[in-house]
């Protein structure tokens, strides 16, 4: 909203920021913080359906060395996501990517996260009706530990297409987050995972560079599956909520936000990738094209790289790309199109992140 | 149900109350105790989309003085009145309106609600098919404690059209809850409030009376998550479930629960009113018009009243009235029909409400 | 999904067994163990609308002799049964039947459930297409203790309809579970049961064999809200989730989870059956016909037994059979068709069980 909707003598709504708003270095403390619950966690479940055996049971976990059943990273990453909203991307036209995205202290049911961003990029576009905004997000818990942290950067628009534009940067970001940096699990007690309950005997070891993975399953969304996901984690970006300005934009109708396919594709990867018990690393993501509601969400994964965890035997990392495709089939891993460039029109998402499997005793 | 209907050789199942089963002074203890938790705060998260701090956030509910997030004050509100149904409201017509409600101490994870009632009041129409019952409805926690009270009236169908009828009268309730009479929140600790992560500067005076203030967001509701609202508070009323019922009825499609309307505004309030962190008093309520899966609600709200609170500096009062529109945006605060007194075909609610918002210190 | 589809070089997808897969007396051990919450407990909530007492407040469970609220037992139930799902029935191409099913030991917050089969019976059908598979499944807690167990019997596809069939048994099940082997609650405290707050002053003795209640309510069912409920089980059978693949396929749409169907019944039996506070066995059951989103669900319940628990007043034991009726009330008791014989074509739901209710003090 703009000042001259509201009557308040003061503007007390938020308009968003637009592109000549921010400035490089910008630091910016985003609002409201959020206990996550043992709530959370069944609503999250009922809406993705995965069945990774840590955040599952509190007694595998334990087997693990955690305290406890940690709160799946993705549903981190999308509560700490939707803070940087009213403040990031509220004027946004696009999400255009994520990089160096890192987990770090496992969050446990009743860790309260709050968020906060720097801007590290600025870039106008030709056009001057939009710009590209860069930020380094960061989610903390309540004793200020770091919970997540990442770049993402976003199509803004800008209020008024004169309007001088700050310094300009476009920011470097590492093509993937370096195994050395990464933030590791506690050490797995001697005997500790139990293949069987996990749901595979498939070791980090079984894995190969190269190798690619159909995860055979599809899942239908639904309007008031996707809405709750995004209510939950006070995502407020407009586009995935309201009909009645949405059906006479772009699409004609609601927008999925983009967060609720990575976690759909990431509950699938689990028929293939049962031992990934942890996302350790966002090296990157692509929501290739938009997905809504009727569709039905596939996956399949290609292993990009296999890295042995510094001085430690019980874990390794697979670097995965996964791809959602929509309404076909993974079977046959679409992920060009036939000119070989573009994406494959069912693809939807391109997601780059790290897992953790355990290593064969 | 009527007895007729059963072959039980007694009426086992509950037919409801009809207009001349009540009587002045009646007492009922409502059926169905419910313990809330933060399963309940995480699923009301997830349909509504609230961002109010107090609720959201242990850490920052203890800077405010309270010993960890509170419930809620509409999802208490909410649990409360869902008890009172199945002997008050099952054979209504219309819930005509709402007054004199007070939350009371505030209630928090692991508190079970209860619910009582009293019928202070009785009006026939002249139809002789319905009648008017006005009745104090009381929730209670575990410990007796009131956690919220308030009086509605509701139109509720006779059996017989010519039974006689008891004792009638048309209470009078105040037009408004008096600041006096208000449970107040704990004192607030000097420095406890942070305002950035509330995500408003805008303290109590910068308010003031007849500011209409534009929520601007719109938010669509589906079959699925007004019903799981509703079940959720164990409301029985069987306009909101029942499509192959409701499908030969007046609107030939179930009809949204008002409750979950007024907390759909109350959470797109927060955009213009970040630190309205309490409701406080219902001091009256009007569904105006019925809403369906598919519309879209917008709201806006007026300041009516600023008070402050009685020996305290750190809060004060304002009376709220949000008016919740649909499929149209409420940038120009729709209220009355051009005839001036009827509402603006758009409007569905007119809330009057009390809420506190914290002082500048 | 076959090996063929896969470029893994080993299988890591999971394929489901076959018909020809299983053998007599082999013993499964299921993935995923589970904890359960007050998270789950409310999205339960939310989705069935259920309103038993015990299951609904602490404060009542405690005056029953129980520490805490347990968990639903059908909840429980399909928590178990959903464990069993990957390697029983992915296969499957329906879900037969049901008997012997006994509740353990009461299921709280943050139990955490594991699950394993044991195969007791085989028969191929007679077009070497399918066969039968009857299994014993066994839920425990993280004691090892038996929360629930149940015979159930599913026709399976075969990979390849020449496979040699390993040896065939058709095992013998009671017909219904005697009361002498069931699990009993906690005794009941003298003065513990709160006939008002639990809704119903209908005692054990009210009851009679033969009597036909009607539970007079309906409940449409969403899309969102049975995948939900299944995804919240982590039940991974295709058939509820996938509108792409179930569009083109017999029913050309994707079908409700025949427990969903269960616990609405159960959740609407409410009318008539308040103080069943416990499911204690599942003596028998069967998804008569299937159930579509947009179907509203209706219950009626006939009394079949009614007994006395060996050495104990305070509790008796109903033996019902609850029938779940679609887009059409239930005030009838539709069970048979005109021929006498086949099911009415309104019934989707034949579920006999066994229901505990305080008798009169």
């Amino acid at each position: 909203m703009t000042d001259k909707d509201s009557t308040s003598p003061s503007g007390k709504t938020n308009p968003g920021n637009f592109f000549e708003d921010f400035r490089l270095g910008q630091a910016i403390r985003h609002a409201t913080p959020r206990t996550v619950t043992v709530g959370d966690v069944a609503l999250y479940q009922g809406l993705t359906g995965g069945r990774f055996a840590l955040a599952s049971a509190a007694t595998f976990a334990r087997g693990l060395g955690y305290a406890d059943a940690p709160i799946d990273d993705l549903l981190v990453f999308h509560v700490v996501f939707g803070k940087t909203v009213p403040d990031i991307s509220l004027n946004a036209v696009a999400n255009l990517g994520y990089a160096e995205g890192r987990f770090g202290v496992p969050v446990f049911p009743g860790d309260t996260l709050s968020a906060s961003s720097t801007v590290i990029g600025l870039k106008e576009n030709s056009n001057r009706q939009t710009g590209v905004v860069y930020v380094r997000s960061v989610g903390t818990n309540q004793r200020g530990e770091t919970v997540v942290d990442y770049v993402r950067w976003v199509m803004v628009r800008k209020r008024h297409p004169d309007a001088p534009v700050a310094e300009e940067l476009v920011p470097a970001t590492a093509p993937a987050v370096a195994v050395e940096s990464l933030s590791l699990p506690p050490p797995l007690p001697t005997g500790g995972y139990d293949w069987g309950l996990a749901g595979s005997t498939a070791a980090w070891e079984d894995y190969r560079v190269g190798e690619r993975i159909d995860h055979v399953d599809g899942m239908t969304i639904e309007e008031a599956e996707h809405m709750t996901a995004t209510r939950l984690y006070q995502n407020t970006a407009k586009v995935h909520f309201n009909q009645h300005s949405e059906g006479q934009g772009r699409f004609g109708r609601r927008l999925i936000y983009g967060g609720h396919v990575i976690s759909l594709t990431r509950a699938l990867s689990f028929n293939g990738l049962a031992n990934a018990q942890r996302v350790v690393a966002i090296n990157g993501g692509r929501h290739v094209a938009p997905c809504f509601a009727g569709d039905t969400v596939y996956a399949w994964s290609r292993v990009e790289q296999m890295s042995p965890l510094p001085g430690r035997s019980d874990y390794g990392a697979l670097r995965l790309r996964t791809f959602g495709v929509k309404n076909r089939t993974a079977a046959d891993h679409p992920e060009r199109a036939e000119n070989g460039k573009d994406y494959d029109p069912s693809v939807i998402l391109d997601f780059d992140y790290t897992v953790l499997v355990p290593r064969r005793p």
